[in-house]
């Protein structure tokens, strides 16, 4: 199986990157049992996290991720009300296989406002997560993408993540350099 | 030299964990250069940062961390407000010793909201320093300790920072364990 991807990919909009949604279009090339090629055409969209995404699987891709018990209606849309407050400076990536309406990727970014640098700012990118079906298709680096591209564009001077060893490549790819070790403590 | 930490430590505030405000006296054993000790006695409060720190050596204690130029006032004033309106979602903790009106400590805890861990919270600590002339006098970890109390005072599951290889030992002296890697992508 391998994949290609169109080369026509995006009408960004206009309106600044925050507010950026693009498609394209990516043609899986897949045979079947008896080696006849079966094309599999999809569309993608990439955009932020839309209220309605609950009820295309957001949640259970997060599920792949880490720890993530199902969220109650109530309780997402607090949430995300809450994240939307903040505008710019929170923003969740999802693409979503329009084709059968289903969220496959995902990832966040958040802008930290500091005093160092020149009064400067930081984007922290986390929980970014390709769903099992839909990997090697380059998706982990479309979400990356748009969420460095949003940073960015708000005017940090770095963006920074934290991921397993295992991983450290594929961020490389992406244009990341390993840097510090990541520290942590658990309340619970 | 050496010194002594008094055990008559604090009076924390009643009001919650990120209006504490706690004092504790320092006795720093010298010598001087014919080995006759000299008592430097401190006082020291550990609290939010204030507007007025800034006359206090708030911003030389960051450029002894990283890059930071001078500040104008008005800079100062608007980073200040912006991140005031943040409340308890983003808290700067500094340590001044009263004697001489310094601030010799710092660092910052911000609070990301998730979905995963439903709809955890999780804390981020950056921009820790402490003033080189203050150093052994355990100050790095009064800071750690008010960042993390507040982490967990407003319910994060975790409290994340990055650091060197060389200030791991120091972390985990603090209760912190390495868990990954930090990678980043600078813009300038």
């Amino acid at each position: 199986m391998f994949g290609k991807q169109s080369g026509a990919e995006a009408v960004k909009s206009q309106r600044g990157r925050s507010n950026a949604v693009y498609f394209f279009p990516y043609e899986k090339i897949m045979t079947n049992w008896t080696g006849v090629p079966l094309n599999e055409a999809h569309n993608f969209q990439v955009r932020k996290l839309e209220i309605s995404d609950k009820s295309k699987g957001f949640v259970e891709l997060l599920q792949q991720l880490t720890v993530c018990d199902a969220i109650s209606d109530e309780n997402f849309e607090a949430r995300f009300q809450e994240l939307r407050s903040l505008g710019d400076d929170h923003v969740i990536c999802v693409i979503e296989d329009t084709t059968c309406g289903k969220i496959i990727a995902t990832g966040s970014v958040f802008i930290e406002k500091k005093f160092v640098r020149n009064c400067g700012k930081a984007g922290h990118i986390e929980d970014v997560v390709v769903d099992r079906d839909s990997r090697g298709m380059q998706l982990g680096k479309k979400v990356l993408s748009f969420l460095a591209d949003h940073a960015q564009s708000v005017g940090c001077y770095k963006v920074i993540l934290d991921c397993s060893n295992e991983n450290k490549a594929f961020y490389e790819k992406c244009g990341f350099k390993q840097k510090e070790i990541q520290m942590v403590k658990y309340f619970i």
